[in-house]
């Protein structure tokens, strides 16, 4: 048995009919044109599928919008990266020369894409079934204490709080343009912080998504 | 057997064993408190699994950039709206009075969160082959005629096309900043077009993709 298929019993309690498939996951594309970066594009929209499916059942009295934002914080790359470091992953991921020397099997990015291929192989391998056994394992901690839905706040509100903790006047919400037939309109909307002389611009199909993407925007840059 | 019913098994070919989650599905929240955007959150995710599947095995040379370009086409709001209104879905959505009397039943959003959320609907009731099953079934035209990948072009090369093609002089990209630890850094690049005095800022883990977000902003504002 390969040290990979030996991580996997360990730490996934998942045993590979087709241990090729747990190979090719664990191959970056510093090592290899045969690489891991396909089963992570697959592994990402499982993984979000199972955990979707996971607090869709957990949180039952949960709106839509939360449901949103505490998936998101799950399956954010820092996320993916802590619980792939915990996994061990670092230690079998396959780099190459350049990125083994300067310590790729550490970084971030590395890792939360191991972990997201795995995934996508689980699933090749055994199915739904087996892709969500083993995913609803590797988060069962994080199922278990998920954060409070009062940090999930949507970002308008977060920006609201940013700046007066900052003790800057709020920002102004301007629709610069509605457009787009009446069914299917598409609103532009300015967020402008006075004395922060910043000003971001949302686009969505509603006055009150675009004001949220405008303030995403501005707290993003507030928060560099 | 309620005429959604009639229409799941006529259009869907998929006959629920708790036709409550149909209800649930097709129920919009201007109706009802007990409405569908729950099922709307776990339906998107579903079918971003069940398209991931599918392309990742139908095109087997296809890499992962080109593969997320691909599902984010299918599955925009403008397709599911489409494929929504070519199932009638639009005549057994519940909307409230207000909203059927201003042509709710052909709006874009409803019709395509009302999909969605009879995915969602699907795969509570069957499981995961059973939600493919009918996903694959109703995307099978589009599946089968994939857009060019020539048309999915990154924004980079989008924007660059753009701009040549109003005769404008191609845009700057500069990095702004770079901050985070090395095993996870930050890149801030601006985006500039000097001859429409437009500054867009893309940030991301890496120059490479921070130059594609803000081109995406750029591009964005061109199109409007």
């Amino acid at each position: 048995m390969t040290s990979a298929e030996n991580w996997s019993q360990n730490y996934l309690r998942y045993e590979f009919s087709q241990p090729t498939l747990l190979e090719r996951a664990l191959t970056h594309r510093s090592y290899s044109a045969q690489n891991n970066e396909r089963l992570e594009f697959l592994g990402d929209a499982v993984l979000g599928a199972v955990i979707a499916e996971a607090l869709h059942q957990q949180e039952q009295a949960v709106d839509e919008g939360t449901l949103t934002r505490l998936r998101a914080s799950l399956v954010k790359g820092d996320s993916l990266a802590e619980i792939a470091a915990g996994l061990h992953l670092g230690d079998i991921l396959l780099l190459g020369g350049g990125e083994a020397r300067v310590g790729g099997h550490h970084k971030s990015s590395f890792l939360a894409g191991g972990l997201e291929a795995v995934f996508g192989a689980v699933f090749l391998d055994g199915g739904y079934a087996a892709a969500r056994t083993v995913i609803t394992e590797v988060f069962r901690a994080r199922l278990a204490a998920l954060p409070d839905f009062d940090q999930l706040k949507d970002p308008k509100t977060l920006l609201q709080e940013a700046l007066q903790a900052r003790g800057v006047a709020l920002p102004v919400y301007t629709v610069m343009s509605e457009s787009g037939p009446s069914h299917d309109p598409q609103f532009e909307v300015m967020c402008r912080i006075e004395q922060l002389k910043t000003e971001t611009i949302g686009r969505a199909s509603s006055r009150r998504k675009a004001e949220q993407a405008a303030a995403a925007d501005a707290f993003a840059m507030l928060s560099q």
